[in-house]
Order: C-alpha cells, then sequence, then structure tokens
C-alpha cells in the first residue's frame, strides 16, 4: 500500500494509473475507521476488480465542525487505521494534514442550499458546506471514476449526489447500507465514545426507527401519526434528548404529508445521548 | 471540428481522449467571438500542439447576470463563432442551452468570498459566484490540462486563480495579454453596444490607464496621487461614469498605499460610456 500525507504523490500516482486497467474507487473517510468502513473498503475492492486501485483518504476536516463541536475530541487512532486499510488492500492511502488542505487566506467554498437547511443542517450551519468542499477538494485531487459513502450519514449522501449531479462532477455515487452491531446499532466512531449505559441503551434508536418502518407497512400513511410515534419512542429512551426526527422524501429531503406507494421515504433521526450525538435513518415505505 | 449542444457527446469524446497524444486545452467563452478570443485560441493551439486537443465552450450563462443586466441582450452570433473556431482548428466547440447546465431545483453554488468582493463584484454581488459555478462545471464536463483566460477581465482571473487552488483543481490557468483596437481599446463583446460617438471617446480609458502607469514609472508612488489623476482622467471623458478605479495587488486585489519595487500592483477600471459599462485594467510599476 501506498502512503501520503501531501498532494503532490497523490497527483505523480495518479498521472501514471492507466484508465485502462481498471477504475478507481474512492473512500473518504474521517479515520477512526470500523467495520462499517471496512464495508465500503470492500464494496471499493469489488468495484475497482484486481486491475483498478482503491483510495482511501483520512481527513478529519476542520471546515466541517462548528466552534462548540467536537473537532478536538474527533477520535484519531492513525495505526489502526493504517492496518486496516493494509489488511483491506488499499492501494493508495491520503492523509493529509489540514495546513495541505487548506492556505491561510482560502476563500472558496462549495455550498449547498436546499438539502442542506434542515435536519443536521438546522443545528450545524456550516456543516455541509465543509462536507461539499473538503469531497470536492479530494476528489479534484484523486480524480476518482467512483466514490462510496455509507448511507448512515444520509443527509451527507443526498448532498453529496446534489453537488455532482449540479456541478456535472465525472464521478458516479456508491452508497452502501449501513452496518449495524448484532444489537442494531449503526456503527459510528462516535460510539465509542458513550458510556456503558448510554451504549446499551444505543440500539433503542434503531429499534424506533424499525418499529416506524413497520407500522408503515402495516398500512400507516399519514407521515404526522408515523413521525408522532416515532419522536415518543425516542424520547422514551432515558437520558436521550431528540434533536430531529424527520420522515422525509429521500431525494429531496424535503418534508411529506402522505407515503404514497411506489415512492421512497425515510425516516432520518439525530439523538443525543448524554455528550454523544448519534444519527440513524431508515427507509419508510408501504 | 465537432460539435456538441449536449453534455453526454463531451464526456464520450472525453473518454476516448488519449492523454499521451498531448494536453487538452480549454477556452471558455460566451461567445460573439472577436480577435481577443482568436489570440486565447491561438494560445490555447500552440500548448495542445498537433496532437493534443483544444475545446471552445460558448455559453451565455445567465447565472452570472444580475436581474437588471444585459442577459438578453448580449449579442449571440453563433454562425460567426462557429465559423471562427473552425478557422483557428478547434477541435471540440461545446455549446449548451442553459437548461442543458442548470437543473430546476439546482441548488449547488462555488462561492469566492474575498477577491470578488470589491471592484466588479461590489455593484455585480452574484457575479462571480455564478462565473466560479459555470467554471467549475465545465472544467468537471471538459476536464481539460488547462485553461486560457484574457486577462481583460483581470478580477474574474484572479477569482479562478483563487478557485483553482483553493480547490486544487487538476488545470493550469494560462492568462493572456489584452488585445486592443489599434486604438488602444480593448476588445470586447459589448464594443459593438457602443454608439459611434461613445465608440472614438472609449480609447480614453486605455489612455488614462497608461498615463497613470507612466506616472509611476517617472517615480510616483503613493497610491492615492496615482489613483486620484486617474479617476480624474476618466471621469474627463464626456458622458463617462466611473463606477470604479482602483491600484491593487495583483493577486488577492487587496488596496495598497504605495507602490512597492518589485511588487505587482495593477489598476482596474470600469466605466460606463451610455449604457454600456466597459472594462480595461494594466500593470502599474514603479
Amino acid at each position: 500500500m501506498k502512503t501520503a500525507a501531501r498532494i503532490g504523490p497523490v497527483t505523480r500516482w495518479r498521472n501514471k494509473v492507466e484508465v485502462i486497467n481498471g477504475p478507481i474507487v474512492f473512500v473518504p473517510t474521517m479515520g477512526a475507521l470500523h467495520e462499517g468502513h471496512a464495508a465500503l473498503i470492500r464494496r471499493a475492492r469489488r468495484m475497482a476488480g484486481i486491475k483498478g486501485s482503491v483510495v482511501v483518504s483520512i481527513f478529519v476536516n476542520p471546515t466541517q465542525f462548528g466552534p462548540k463541536e467536537d473537532l478536538a475530541k474527533y477520535p484519531r487512532p492513525f495505526a489502526q487505521d493504517l492496518a486496516l486499510c493494509k489488511r483491506e488492500g488499499v492501494d493508495l492511502l491520503f492523509y493529509p494534514a489540514p495546513e495541505e488542505m487548506y492556505e491561510g487566506d482560502s476563500s472558496v467554498k462549495v455550498c449547498e442550499s436546499s438539502l442542506s437547511a434542515g435536519l443536521c443542517g438546522a443545528s450545524r450551519p456550516h456543516h455541509f458546506d465543509g462536507v461539499c468542499t473538503v469531497v470536492a477538494m479530494l476528489f479534484n485531487i484523486i480524480r476518482p471514476d467512483a466514490a462510496v459513502f455509507g448511507e448512515k450519514d444520509w443527509q451527507q449522501l443526498a448532498v453529496i449526489r446534489r453537488m455532482v449531479r449540479d456541478l456535472k462532477m465525472p464521478v458516479k455515487i456508491i452508497s452502501h447500507a449501513t452496518v449495524r452491531e448484532e444489537d442494531g446499532l449503526a456503527l459510528s466512531s462516535r460510539n465509542r465514545l458513550l458510556t456503558s449505559s448510554a451504549r446499551l441503551l444505543a440500539p433503542r434508536i434503531y429499534q424506533a426507527l424499525l418499529a416506524c418502518s413497520m407500522e408503515a407497512e402495516a398500512g400507516e400513511s399519514s407521515v404526522a401519526r408515523l413521525r408522532c410515534r416515532l419522536i415518543s419512542d425516542l424520547a422514551g429512551i432515558p437520558g436521550a434528548s431528540v434533536d430531529y426526527a424527520e420522515i422525509v422524501d429521500e431525494s429531496t429531503l424535503l418534508p411529506l404529508k402522505q407515503l404514497i406507494s411506489g415512492s421512497t421515504s425515510r425516516a432520518l433521526v439525530a439523538v443525543k445521548l448524554g455528550a454523544v450525538r448519534l444519527i440513524d435513518n431508515l427507509v419508510i415505505s408501504r
């Protein structure tokens, strides 16, 4: 596995890659890699084939953290991340420092104004501009044919798809189903920050989503009633504070009044358990 | 010469181009091509060589025009533009309609917040976001190795260079000196909108810039005094209204107090002659 902390070597590597050998498939991450990331990397490997290339980036992007958020506390277990990438057959690991990515007088951003407004964007006002900007930068540096994103951060996935569509980026976006613990908790680098009692309660977030999904499948089509039940289930988790729980169109993220047969709706939730904010989502269909 | 109004054929063309044959050099335009554009295309041709490719786009980008600006009046002499491109040996001419570039619910923009604030940006508040967004889109569609921009719109050139730097775009930006009429007037598609009396007065914009440059070369280093003379020369043109006249650092576009030997300063001006707004600029050095 080749590793690079600087852009120059990545560019030189990229200029030598023969397109004919197979696609370059990219998995952008913030590190603290877990089985969810490993699943994304394996998906990238299958798509690239033996002759294509899998590129992983590890970059805890400061511009997507708010001033009161957990940038400093975000876990950075680099040696373990490196081992996981090697084990999964990654071809190139790019792990720039913030100074390699951002100039002191940097003044250009990529901004999304529709899908970013609600949900996580409501409490994290510049988060998705930071995400769009860094993903655009990484795409420009790595020039992948495809990039793999997890479905756990559904809003991020929808925003990235919108950016690629609107800016005509030549990158195919692949999504991968959320990987869960046996008890249903969605894998997240932030799970390791949970206290042991919060960890025991955390699977109830997924249970609330499942109950909502089952109610819809049983015939309930009123989004107001489904959402009411979802919020009450989440609020019933001891010590939980519900940041949001919405049932939206899965592409536009616009709120719905009724579930419509054949269309794709999704419940998206964010819940704070103690100091740790967890997100999850599930498809809701009739 | 291949022509394409849709993105699909451009993508297919681009995927077949062998990098080994020579660079792809891109000249983005709004059409109404004149000798200034022809000079940019010839520069692109020299850089691409016989085996490389020259791509020209013609797109009057609606998002860079304000609601009260001349979008509808902007000249669109397509047959003449096509002939010029053929004559200059362009390999691919891309001329999308607005609907091909922008979705109805488009929500992603590229925004520059520092160099765009003053000069033309002061009276055209969203102009450079529109420019950055469309240039990013065109770069993503055409994936050129280099792109050629005229120096006449110096602020645009500086903003594009900043965008390429900050978003790590894999495109080399080449600038080409302003092409002028024999009487000094900078070539512009908007010159044809001048009345015949305004056309006779228009070269005095360049004369004022030249006088400023000569005064600096003769030893004047106070930007306030140089600028005062420049504004008074421009304001002395009958019927002219000076939108701005600034002497700035040519990369950051920040205002200067003194000319410093060895550093690069530039005078940038915008003047309205009747209904037509003309811009020009000139290097100012000691």
